[in-house]
C-alpha cells in the first residue's frame, strides 16, 4: 500500500482492512464520555430499548477513521485532511464482541480550487462487521498532495 | 426546554447550549484511541503542521453530541434516534482551551414513511467556539415520537 499521491488515486479502487473488535467495555466507555444514553451505556436498560448494549454511532464513527489511518492507504498521515463528509448513515448496530473493517472504494477525484499542488479525493468508506453486514456507510473527501509539484 | 414530541418541532426553531471547554489531554486521548495523527497527539511535531495541537474531527462530533445530549432539548434521550447525516463540514480546527457551544436549528419536519407514530426531524448542528466562529456545521435527522399516536 502506497497511495500518498493524488496520481495514485483512481475511481474504482477498492481494498478492505483488517478487522478490529470492540469491546463492551470501550461502547460505555466513550458513551459515558459522548454519547450517555441507556442503550450505549447500560446493558440492561438497553435489553428493553435496543435488544442490548448497541455503540454510539460517533463510536462506529471514530473506530472508522481508526481503520482508515491504520490501513496505510494514506501515508503519511499528515498530509492528508479531512474536509467533512457528503453523507453519512448507520444501517445496522454495532454490538459488543463486533468486529469491524473498513472496504474503502474511490469515488472521484479532481483538483483543489483552492490549494495549489493539492487534489481532492472523494471516498465511500463501508464499515462492515463479521457477518458482511454494514454498519455504516459514508462519503468523504480528503485532500491529498499532488507528487509533482 | 421540553420538546420531547414531534408536534413540539417546528421549522425556524433555534436555541444555544452552555458552553463545554475542550483540554489538551482530551484532544490527545480522543485521538490516541481513534485517530492518531501528530497533529492531534504531539504539541511539539503539530506547531509545524497546524501551529498548535488541534483535536481530531471525529472528537469535535462527539462533543457535539454531548452538547445535542445535555442540551435538554431532546428529552427523554432514548426516544430519540440518529439516522446519520447530509452533510458535515469542519470550518476550524478546535484547539486546547476552546469553549465549544451547540447552535441548534430545525430545519425540516415530515412523518416517518417507515415508523407509524414517529416524525422525522431535520437539524442543523452548528458547533461554535468562544470567538463565536463556526468550527463545525451538520444537518442531520431524528425519530422523534409522535405525542397522540
Amino acid at each position: 500500500m502506497d497511495y500518498q499521491y493524488y496520481e495514485d488515486f483512481q475511481p474504482g479502487q477498492a481494498f478492505e482492512t483488517q478487522p478490529i473488535q470492540v469491546t463492551e467495555a470501550e461502547i460505555i466507555d466513550f458513551a459515558q464520555k459522548f454519547d450517555p444514553q441507556p442503550m450505549h451505556t447500560d446493558p440492561q436498560a438497553a435489553q428493553a430499548i435496543t435488544g442490548g448494549l448497541i455503540a454510539s454511532g460517533w463510536h462506529t464513527a471514530s473506530l472508522t477513521m481508526r481503520l482508515t489511518l491504520t490501513s496505510g492507504f494514506y501515508n503519511p498521515a499528515p498530509r492528508t485532511l479531512g474536509l467533512g463528509f457528503e453523507f453519512l448513515k448507520w444501517r445496522k448496530p454495532v454490538r459488543p464482541g463486533d468486529s469491524l473493517r473498513l472496504r474503502l472504494e474511490v469515488l472521484a477525484c479532481r483538483d483543489s480550487d483552492t490549494r495549489h499542488g493539492y487534489g481532492i479525493v472523494t471516498n465511500k468508506f463501508v464499515t462492515i462487521n463479521q457477518h458482511d453486514e454494514t454498519v455504516q456507510e459514508m462519503s468523504a473527501s480528503v485532500i491529498v498532495p499532488k507528487r509533482n509539484e
